[in-house]
């Protein structure tokens, strides 16, 4: 019988907490928005670390940090993920799959373990997208979807040019862009939804991303006074908007699956107690892993608005905010996940990830997975986020048994 | 053939025209905040017209004034209405109803008509309840619904309070309160509301006013990422209160008749298109002149409440904001309103007023009715609101013939 080796979950869960406090807010969490000093000295830290276990440290135009160990045995097995935040993040969100990384690692080099590839540890810059748009830029100008060039002009939200931002706090290097393929990525993250904790389940095997669309809606009606009119007579936009985010719930129910439906933002105008909605504003969140459903339903929806249009007498406009097509992970990797994580006895499931993570943008290369950890009641971007020390420590765990089998594995 | 007097429609008009111009806003219209230096102008006004009209003219202990011509043969025929204004008010909205009273009296004088009991006109303080609560204050007072010394410390939106206001214009006075009952009270008004205009007729012989519920219902949930949550997991409070928006109109519809449901106010938080929202605030107004329905409506409601709260788990509580139980009217005057809109060859429906008048106060002490006339696209509070000048001269003859009736009836 193989003994495996073992990550060590204190060593990991330390460098969770010393990274954390490097910018902390009240209540446990830290904030580290994308290329300002909190990142510097978040990066700083991660980059010493990295030169602690001897990794060859390259930064590319837009950001991104490589750190290799190994260099030179082929194509290296990539994992990482990102250590941005948002402005009242927690502790796990991106940085547990950085610093999983680095303790696969030293699990390796402390066991003499020296896999027939190189192993490197990614982070990528502005994941969350909570200071410039969009999400995930370093890894999308990592894989060749957006020219560098391109990026470095993005504003962010405090009207701050990214270029200006890399070079202030000396993140601009030089490594080439789009980079070379790895031969495979896996990524852990916390899962930030409630699915694994309910089902009572340890390790998510991440079949792939969802497929996003959004689309603000605006509704046009009459406004009337709400004792004297007839309601004949009403062309009343709140309630046609309030029919659209029931119909939108139906459709969620009636599809079933991975199918999930939001009406998050809802405003009428002028909203008084006394006056018929003239306007309103909604949003549409609609998420499938099918893109084939996920079209069915913006056209079921385009028929319903139609239909409401008509019956209520009112004008009805779409402005669509975005629109990403569901991103399926290797069958291969997904299956080897799975396996590593019945092997050591967690109980597994394969599930979709509903938001979006730096993995996606690899999948487009490379042969890609995630292992998800629970998030404790699904809280994330929030001081509150939490996965239980074990948890941690198990998909740490998984990562490192399918980084090894990555390495060995042959994809041609 | 008995010759009927006429009023002179040009002289009401113009009478109009003068009391809007004291404190005219861009659009056409007119803005009188109660007990404002707009106020005291557009009172010092038309109380110099009672007085060229050789009126007796008395003034109350919350401000309301009684120009009464003839005093002495008995209690008078009363009518009138309002002066004070919404911030952005048209030029009809009350103060058609106390001009047309004056253009009554000026045509009696003229035409040597003396009736057998005097002819009062009354304007009544802050109506419309722009500045201070609540509306129809000053007749509230008049026919003792509310005590004098509450009404004085009453604060405006502004924190005036509402004596030191009076004494400020010089329309603190001394006639008694609560009032001596008139005769009887007929007050003439604009609709405000688009039935007469759709309906091709000039005349609304008003049967009563609607009863008024108003609810604030908050709806608690639970705040969760819009991708990552199942929807089997949510507790979605801006889909709750979409569900209690729509169930609203339902009702509506299936009661009929004059039922009226409104949500005019539908606020979700934290508001955002990737979040399921954690909280709704909505209110529900719901209006009937009857008020077994509206007690039924009520309870309807709260089953629904129940329900919603029970399949979309989420809490919900509810504040009560207003009731007001139906007011109706004296049919004597009401059929009588109707025969002389008939005799002048004017067309004429019964209908209620789905918004609330000085007229109903009166109604508690005295026989009373109310004469509408059509708005122009239901349009009121606005600088828009429009009634054609033949529909105001038609209006006021029906008020002078319903009036010098009202001095010859006997209502023991």
């Amino acid at each position: 019988m193989q003994v495996l080796p073992a990550v060590d979950g204190e060593r990991l869960l330390r460098r969770i907490r010393e990274l954390a406090a490097t910018s902390p807010i009240d209540g446990g969490g830290c904030s580290r928005l994308a290329l300002t000093d909190d990142d510097r000295r978040g990066r700083d830290l991660v980059v010493a670390w990295m030169r602690e276990l001897g990794l060859d440290v390259r930064v590319d135009g837009v950001g991104n940090v490589v750190g290799t160990w190994n260099v030179g045995e082929g194509d290296p097995v990539m994992t990482g993920s990102h250590i941005d935040t948002v402005r009242t993040g927690g502790v796990y969100d991106g940085n547990l799959g950085v610093l999983a990384g680095l303790e696969v690692v030293e699990t390796c080099q402390r066991h003499g373990l020296v896999p027939p590839r190189p192993l490197a540890v990614a982070f990528f810059t502005n994941e969350e997208g909570a200071r410039f748009a969009p999400d995930m830029l370093g890894s999308l100008v990592y894989v060749g979807g957006m020219p560098l060039e391109e990026a470095l002009d993005v504003r962010a939200i405090d009207g701050a040019r990214l270029g200006d931002e890399l070079d202030a706090i000396g993140y601009r290097g030089g490594a080439p862009l789009p980079a070379r393929p790895p031969h495979a990525f896996v990524e852990l993250h916390i899962e930030q939804g409630p699915v694994l904790e309910e089902a009572g389940v340890l390790i998510g095997a991440v079949t792939g991303v969802q497929g996003i669309s959004w689309q603000e809606v605006t509704v046009v009606g009459q406004s009337n006074h709400a004792g004297t009119t007839p309601i004949r007579l009403r062309r009343d936009a709140g309630l046609a908007a309030a029919r659209i985010a029931v119909f939108l719930r139906e459709l969620a129910d009636r599809y079933g699956g991975d199918q999930v439906c939001t009406v998050g933002k809802f405003d009428v105008f002028p909203d008084l107690v006394n006056v018929v909605a003239a306007r309103a504003v909604l949003t549409l969140d609609v998420r499938n892993t099918d893109e084939h459903a996920l079209r069915r339903a913006e056209s079921e929806i385009d028929d319903f608005l139609r239909t409401v249009a008509e019956t209520d007498g009112v004008e009805i406009s779409v402005r669509r905010l975005a629109r990403f097509e569901p991103v399926e992970f290797d069958d291969r990797v997904v299956a080897m996940v799975e396996r590593h994580a019945a092997a050591a006895g967690c109980t597994v499931m394969r599930m979709p990830s509903g938001a979006g993570h730096d993995a996606q943008m690899l999948a487009r290369t490379c042969p890609t997975g995630m292992i998800f950890v629970p998030s404790h009641k699904g809280i994330s971007h929030n001081p509150a986020e939490h996965t239980d020390s074990r948890d941690v420590e198990a998909g740490a765990n998984i990562l490192l048994r399918t980084m090894l089998e990555l390495a060995e594995a042959d994809f041609r």
